[in-house]
């Protein structure tokens, strides 16, 4: 990862703690306006990767043995000369191009993002998909945030629900009685209506969708209950 | 989105400068420790975002009317109790919710996280995928890469690449032929090879993958320096 001539040491201090977040270690940083960086407290965690950091005068020498270079630029503050991709699909490029050669990927100062000669150095260009009324991100959130998609596992999104043991009905059947015992001792039940009471009851119950490890919870609290009503 | 106890204003304002370009706006403060939080100088953007904050003093009477309610956790700091969900799924189960009532998340202190009091008031708990060995963020970091997994598409990481119009072969073969003339007339060509010679040139072109666009530029380059090559 490059960090063009970024200004806040709190903001660099920021991105290495994402970086090491996420598993990424090389930090190379171009120009930076504050000469005292490795030292920043906002790298929790992270310092490793600070004091690894790499310097470079310009951006050419940073990317020279990158296969792939890739800018970050918010939307539509520019005139763009290159392809530019939602960080959804040039994530997927990136990792695709991660088997064959390093991949470097740029990002510019907190006020000016990168400069039209900068970004005459990338392939392409990436932008994180924010809303269009407010594109600009901070640093450290937009580093994170594109680190997080490269690490990202689209697998696990497309994950099953865990299968919860439901209660078995037998074990339901026997709650809804002691609902039903409840409901009679307190007079909530009507006895004239007393029978389509009972079934709404019991649907009310099966609509809970009860687990089955905490059956014996509630079977403990209705006995209780009733213990009490009707001493 | 809920933060409880936050300490930091830098944080919080960061954290609604991520609301603000991720497009999401209500903001809930549970007895944060800066008073003066919504002067926050980091929400760049975002002070619609901070200035309607709402504050409560207690995580319960913050997510009342929310239907499910969402803890962030880093991963394996305590025994959890609650099912614990990868960002990538949990993130899809909360999109699905929030097209029937309102959806909490909520993050705790930048120092402890969430207690196991607040984390009581969830539904179940998300973690960012970050590695075991450095699993807690930034606060406003975490924030943005949460709400950026909600906001994320996936059928944009799906979509094929944009098809680059290539240049045509006859355009093609008419670089080669400059290109050859300008080999021959640099003597980089070996006249006993030059039959090999040829075609192992028109293969090295046609790897290049031209596209149509700059097929003029390369003819124009080429043809300056044989000029200058004749003269």
């Amino acid at each position: 990862m490059v960090l063009v001539s970024p200004r806040n040491p709190l903001n660099i201090g920021a991105a290495a703690r994402a970086m090491s977040n996420f598993g990424f270690s090389r930090l190379r940083v171009v120009n930076p306006y504050a000469v005292a960086f490795r030292e920043a407290r906002s790298a929790v965690g992270a310092s490793a990767v600070l004091e690894g950091a790499e310097e470079y005068a310009t951006v050419g020498e940073s990317v020279a043995d990158c296969g792939l270079v890739v800018g970050t630029t918010s939307l539509g503050h520019r005139e763009l000369q290159h392809p530019l991709r939602r960080l959804e699909y040039g994530a997927r490029l990136m990792r695709r191009e991660l088997g064959l050669s390093p991949v470097a990927l740029l990002f510019g100062s907190e006020k000016y993002g990168l400069a039209n000669d900068d970004l005459s150095h990338c392939h392409w260009l990436v932008r994180i998909p924010t809303r269009v009324e407010h594109g600009s991100m901070n640093l450290g959130q937009a580093v994170a945030v594109t680190l997080f998609e490269l690490a990202r596992d689209s697998r696990a999104a497309a994950r099953k629900p865990e299968a919860v043991k439901p209660a078995a009905a037998g074990e339901v059947e026997r709650l809804t009685a002691m609902l039903l015992e409840a409901l009679e001792a307190t007079g909530y039940t009507n006895p004239r209506t007393a029978a389509s009471t009972e079934a709404k009851v019991r649907r009310l119950v099966r609509r809970l969708k009860l687990p089955g490890r905490d059956i014996e919870i509630w079977l403990g609290i209705f006995r209780q209950i009733l213990w009490k009503l009707r001493s």
